[in-house]
């Protein structure tokens, strides 16, 4: 969990497109079996009591998950993979700052892994954690993975 | 299923602030025990492969089985719970038009409620089902609910 | 969901072994995407409250969702599937009576199958709702399955 | 996790009616937050193909979700609580041989508790990892709880 390579950097949230955009994480690290992402919580982020929304937490751990099991080491390349199943437990609140996410690969083959992970505050208070059963996409099964 | 009321209109995620403007959600009905809602969907909800991303499907089942076990008829006031855990199991993909949510209340007493749901695209496909547990917040318990 | 045919009955947990025997179920329909499976609650099914087991309830949710994805016409012949992921929302309790589970394919291809079902006691009463996702194991992708 | 209590003895799964002796499991040791509980596996706690039935995964979670939440350090007392949900995430299979079942508070209140947890083998393997919500009953909030 030390270095961040170009890969890693180039899958930061804030510069890829789509809901990727929307919830704007910070990638704090990618290796093999686990990943850290980051978000500072902006105003639309938030749900109506002005707290973290529920679907932002279970978003940020979808990526984090599916991203334990499909570390690429090779800059300008990928791994692809399908969420089959998540399930987050919410257990904590929080209304700004700085939230890591962190996600374990936890067992798995060649085409289907397993995951869990947390959501932790600036304080480090757990926000939410969750599980998750992923389908790897064809052409990502071996560490070369796919061009991004 | 049929009216819409006052506090229905004033709730569709279009004309909310946070998270609920970024999904930007429609209410199609609210009623004791089922609520519909629906999103048009822009390049904004999607993935990197150019498909809705899973956290919006996690989230806009987190709204719709929240409402499902919160219905006011009272406009200008409304009913709170906070979701204690949600699962999302993933069926299908699709990159536009119109999804449809739908949640409705299994079971429940005062406090704590259970909600399942799923999510269909256009043409009637499941793109996911859910199921939460939520806690209602204090003063929620009644149908008069809170002030919005 | 008519007629029950050699291979439902030989299935039923009564007369099988392991775990099957435990759990005790009879077999009350099994058909394309359907299983229906029931239990006549015994001392050995319940908590120390005198209820029914939590683990009772996800373990018959386990059996009937599998089922419902590895519907085998043949009789003397099976498919067979694994679990990936079952999730369980308890709703209601009861002490004795026959509980009835019914689980239903949602989704699925050739390998991956998704399902979802509910446990209802002599009443009617929910008493638990789940949801699974499922492997199918070689050898067991088309209807004809392997010999039982 | 050092000392086992008379309370703990008590409540082995071997020493307990209903499905508790159908599971027959041991309790290694059982701690504010932490409980670990384990099972020499016997032909009864297998599936069709001979390896240990997903139901015995589950049941075994949510028996050590629930303890981590609710010790009780005093003698023929106990705490109780309710499952509300559990989600298990199936990761490995065995056939034989003792596997030990850990289950952690993660968070919670006077009312609601949310743990994690895990199945190993005899050799470390993961087979399941779970999370569960649990609702504490009444007279169960404080460390006295109520009398066996």
């Amino acid at each position: 969990m030390s270095e961040t390579n170009e890969a890693v950097v180039i899958r930061g949230g804030k510069d890829l497109p789509g809901f990727h955009k929307v919830l704007g994480y910070e990638q704090v690290s990618w290796d093999e079996d686990v990943a850290v992402i980051s978000v500072e919580l902006q105003p639309h982020h938030l749900n109506l009591a002005g707290v973290i929304h529920g679907g932002v937490l279970t978003s940020l751990l979808d990526i984090a998950l599916a991203q334990a099991g499909t570390y690429c080491p090779y800059p300008g390349r990928m791994r692809k993979a399908i969420t089959l199943s998540l399930t987050t437990t919410f257990t904590g609140q929080c209304s700004g700052g700085v939230i890591t996410v962190t996600g374990q690969k936890r067992a798995g083959g060649t085409r289907i892994f397993n995951s869990s992970g947390e959501v932790r505050d600036a304080e480090g208070n757990l926000l939410a954690m969750g599980e998750g059963t992923f389908r790897v996409r064809s052409g990502s099964e071996s560490p070369e993975g796919v061009p991004v």
